[in-house]
């Protein structure tokens, strides 16, 4: 178990000594440990490997001037130029913050960026202004359309944060997939299979293997199969890779450059980096503040109230989930799994960076 | 067979005979004839006797006074005044789009409004001003959270027109739920089951009745059961909640009234009437237009290329099929099933509008 804050120390450390600046290595070790101490370590300090040795082959611009390149009252393009996508990222949630105080709403696409870690990260920077925010990216692909072979579509994921009064704000953070990635590859190592509607394989047949990824399969989209609507999946996944990818100019579906140092990118670009599309909106542009908070406790309190299912646990309000596991990782700290303490060692020691195992 | 300019002249008169503005009759009769082109007969004049029966009920005022009740640059809520929603729904889509014009993006939400029809209707309206469209509603409750046994939401559908250059925008409209109700209707009359993960009995286990919706089942989210994600299409289901209700000052969740007459609204309310949210985004705001299109077009010849799987149909861009559909009707002119017709000649009777059955 380490604490959290040496995991934070060391990992900021790391992005010092490859040459960030301390403001951006800031940003890249508190979003990655956003995401360990909420439980997704598949965006977490996982991550520091990839990519530290993205930036070994050149695939990272650390010293990014990361600036708007076009805009309205409400809404702005952000090139992210080639840096981490954390601090493009950031910076074009601010964008839209600051539009949204003036206009009411702000809507900012990001273009040239990389993968940005936790979508609701950002979505969450909206709530301390009395903001709605909403955040979502495109991904390289892995996901087959509806009636496809082939892999077109990342796991897309889409964030949308909405303040409360007196209770936890609601923070929904979902892929447009029923699985991820990350989850898949757990199922794998351990042997088992996975239920049908979640994967094929590279006939576009259904498939029980979590491995089914390696030998060419794809992931489905949200719903599965098409008895299960999986189209509407596949629509909803589009839109992200749209909003992210065309709106700003990045690249979209097949053409988005893997994360990760052993995949090349496409021969073929579309536009520049992956893309992002981030929006923010005041709450009192829609009612009183006051009006607003109340309303939306009355919300959650009314879904808190739904009977569950005998022998299932209760109706949960987006945000629930992580939210409880951070409470209970801030009091015990953060256990990463071995081979994730040894990639860190490895990367710390190449860089000469101290780096306790426990 | 019936010609789509006969029908939609009758239902025009059906709803000026009624007293509606001869404006807002046009709006009503011109929406739920969108819907029979677009082969989604389960929004189309299906839904006039409902309409009809809820105004005889006092539950419809026909002469809306529809207006801007708060608003910034980049945003508004639309107050329906109780009357049909697709006269607030227009006029919320239109004031949106005049927001995008000035600030880059409108965002308007509705309260105080009723059944919309097809959310695509709205999102479309965008497209002629070179912006994207998205629009969407809540609806009285059928739907059970994850883990939950009780209806908390409606079906919740999401709607998003993209332009593109010379290939047919991309329009996405889509229930946040596996099945509809009309469907389940169809499969009930048919004798048929339907597959696991569609829907719920009332003590929350699976169910592959259709009918069981009338028993106190409920439908599952987009996702199905929890194994394929269904707490992502609850998140979504209930994004589309907040929006449409919380923001606006309407009703949510359970307290939705519904759009048939022979359920009366809940006792408790939260809010006036069903509510709805409607985007405008300039594309402009975000690439030239030119390039706007081209990018668009190419992401939809990049997916129409994709390879699809033996046996199935080739992959398609959302909007394809409705746009076939709407294509085949102009030729054709529109099949209304004989209940339909039944339900079309007995309104008809009552007013003293001429109806040929066909």
């Amino acid at each position: 178990m380490h604490s959290i804050s040496y995991l934070e120390e060391f990992t900021y450390q790391i992005f010092r000594t490859i040459g960030c600046s301390a403001e951006d290595a800031g940003t890249i070790a508190q979003i990655l440990m956003a995401a360990e101490k909420r439980g997704i370590s598949s965006h977490g300090l996982l991550r520091v490997k990839d990519y530290y040795q993205m930036w070994k082959k050149g695939r990272i611009n650390i010293e990014p001037s990361v600036s708007t390149v076009r805009q309205t009252p409400g809404t702005a393009v952000v090139d992210g130029d080639g840096g981490f996508g954390m601090v493009a990222a950031r910076k074009s949630m601010e964008v839209a913050i600051e539009k949204a105080t003036t206009v009411g709403t702000g809507w900012v696409t990001t273009q040239n960026s990389n993968h940005f870690g936790i979508a609701g990260y950002y979505a969450m920077m909206a709530l301390e202004h009395d903001m709605v925010g909403v955040a979502m990216t495109n991904a390289n692909a892995l996901v087959a359309p509806t009636y496809s072979k082939s892999r077109m579509l990342g796991t897309n994921p889409i964030a949308v944060a909405i303040p409360a009064g007196e209770h936890p704000p609601f923070v929904a953070d979902f892929a447009t997939t029923p699985i991820a990635r990350g989850k898949l590859g757990i199922k794998g190592k351990q042997g088992l299979k996975v239920a049908e509607g979640l994967v094929q394989n590279k006939e576009g047949h259904p498939s029980r293997d979590p491995d089914i990824i390696k030998q060419g399969g794809a992931i489905l989209p949200l719903g599965g199969d098409s008895e299960h609507a999986s189209h509407k999946g596949y629509c909803l996944n589009a839109i992200v890779d749209i909003f992210s990818g065309v709106f700003s100019g990045a690249n979209f579906g097949p053409f988005i450059p893997p994360q990760v140092p052993y995949l090349d990118p496409p021969q073929q670009q579309t536009g520049k980096g992956l893309g992002h599309f981030f929006g923010a909106m005041r709450i009192d542009a829609f009612q009183d503040k006051q009006t607003f908070k109340e309303r939306m406790d009355q919300w959650i309190e009314t879904f808190r109230q739904s009977e569950s299912i005998e022998g299932q646990p209760p109706v949960k309000i987006p945000g629930d989930p992580e939210r409880e596991m951070e409470y209970h990782t801030r009091q015990t700290g953060i256990e990463l799994i071995e081979a994730v303490q040894n990639d860190l060692s490895q990367v710390a020691q190449e860089l000469g960076v101290g780096f306790e195992k426990a």
